[in-house]
């Protein structure tokens, strides 16, 4: 098949998930139109994410299927990447890094989960020299690494050139199509009836001399926890606070949880410029796990992807792809049926 | 003499030391002309800073000729805020509050100096409910008040209208005037010679509820110095850092300190929205005093009020006047010679 002479496929929402399950859809001949009503613009939940790519990460306690996932993801994201070009994939890794006795034993769950060696803060200082001399312990996590979400959309974009309108879709019956795909992230719930909430996150990016820190930091301080996710241009992603809220908000309390635990970690980011402030929603399901398969014959959902939608994107694609073009539901999208919650 | 009639007078600088003087200038019948790049412009030191009037405050230790002069434009103050109107002006006063042994120590000085009574953590949370458990001592100074500085100089402004110029002056020959006074803050620098170097500033501005705060907070938070000043419609404006450096960066390190310290001796603030992150520039002599008496006959000078910009705009209005219209200086003129430093 060529592109174009397959099903019409309509993919309402151009965030990562969105952008990503019409790319594949193309690629693999569907005649695809995305609808979205800011098509340059910069207000998904992808354009605030910081991009870490953690699949054996904390949200492998929260529900089992949910690891599988992540980690089917997680394999394919080096080929999905390559095909991208230059989306900021990083392979450097994570350092996991606690700072008093009570972050250690908050962590030391998690390594233990991961199987992951325990280090001191000295070897930890050997590996990244501007941790704070207090970080007392931590452990090196190879598997968690990074893509820049703004070059990966930004990439997309470009593939889809041509196929993304800017519409606001507040009917679904509004759209001409074999198929619709709802990607619509936290708008997801009004289009749908789904119950899918936004969970606020407010993230820094802050800039200074490239090279301070050569791994992407997660650390838990004194009972703070934030990533620093440093780019290779001087950039670091400072994240996220986590809120049961859906207003647009920087405050006081949320901008100082994340300074204070990241230059209790860091010293040296102090004289660092803060360039951007913004604010974003994940869309959280019920069970915090996404939301993927048919919602009716015609009809195909897709959202829910909380805190993982970067990783996620991946598999996204290829499952809703081959649901939407062979009809036939992959084993691991068992477990994440819409209508799972009643 | 009525306006316009006296003698030709330009003010190099719009904000709120210039306009302060050429609206005095103007009253007394010269007919007056303001300089500067941006008239409508929000890019002074009047612009970021709180507006804290503050006579016998932290300066009072450094100079006392300036001390004089802060107590004299302090009983000026209630009719210059009269006459321009709404201007903020707001006289419940300043708490200055403590929060561990080593800060009750520090601040402990300056209560003395200043004959304050100390209050205890209870007799403050009796009249600022807001201020936290942990806060230990303070003292109330019903002299240290505020107002609002955007307002002084919407005010100012609009009692000067047709006679600010959008001109950016580089040398002070281009200036065809019987007198020339400049009030170009930094500016000044390079239009004089005079040493006046820019001290950096950062200020946040939060939005809540009204009502959260009734007196201006002057705070030691571990060793961290911020004050909140509190505004009728909900905002809170929390400052400054004091930088010796020319850049306008918002850094990690400058908004964590004024936010840490503001959430210490105020938890509720943690909820506020943060609306605005600014840096600013306060002009600083050597001995940080401000320069103001003639440069030769046909130009004074009146800059480098550093921190006290706000607070000493009537009295320098007044006394600028005086020397450009009698040519008399007043004595409290003596100690602050712009030459005094060569």
């Amino acid at each position: 098949m060529t592109a174009g002479s397959g099903p019409r496929v309509a993919v309402v929402g151009g965030g990562i998930i969105g952008l990503a399950i019409a790319a594949e859809l193309l690629d693999r001949g569907a005649d695809v139109t995305v609808h979205d009503p800011s098509p340059e613009g910069s207000d998904g939940a992808w354009h605030v994410a910081a991009g870490m790519l953690a699949p054996g990460g904390e949200s492998a306690f929260e529900y089992p299927y949910l690891t599988r996932l992540l980690e089917a993801s997680g394999e394919l994201w080096p080929s999905f990447a390559g095909r991208l070009g230059d989306v900021g994939y990083d392979e450097a890794g994570t350092l996991s890094v606690a700072l008093t006795a009570d972050d250690v034993a908050d962590c030391a769950r998690e390594w233990k989960h991961q199987k992951l060696a325990r280090l001191s803060g000295s070897q930890l200082r050997e590996r990244e020299p501007a941790l704070s001399p207090r970080v007392r312990a931590g452990a090196f996590a190879p598997s968690e690494i990074q893509v820049d979400p703004r070059k990966v959309v930004g990439a997309l974009r470009h593939v889809l050139k041509g196929r993304i309108i800017a519409r606001q879709i507040s009917d679904l019956s509004e759209i001409e199509s074999d198929v619709t795909v709802v990607a619509a992230g936290c708008g997801t719930a009004t289009l749908t009836g789904l119950p899918i909430r936004p969970v606020k996150g407010q993230v820094l990016r802050l800039r200074g001399e490239p090279g301070l820190l050569r791994h992407v930091i997660h650390g838990a301080a004194d009972g703070r926890h934030v990533y620093l996710v440093p780019r290779a241009d001087g950039e670091v992603v400072v994240g996220a606070t986590q809120e049961e809220r859906a207003d647009r908000q920087i405050t006081a309390g949320g901008v100082h949880d994340l300074l204070r635990a990241a230059l209790d970690l860091v010293p040296g980011l102090a004289e660092h410029e803060i360039t951007e402030w913004t604010v974003g929603h994940r869309p959280g399901s019920p069970d915090n796990a996404p939301l993927l398969g048919h919602l009716d014959d015609r009809t195909v959902v897709a959202a829910g992807h909380h805190r993982n939608g970067i990783l996620l994107a991946p598999i996204t694609a290829r499952l809703i792809a081959d649901l939407v073009l062979t009809g036939s539901a992959d084993p691991l999208l068992e477990a994440f049926a819409p209508g799972r919650f009643g």
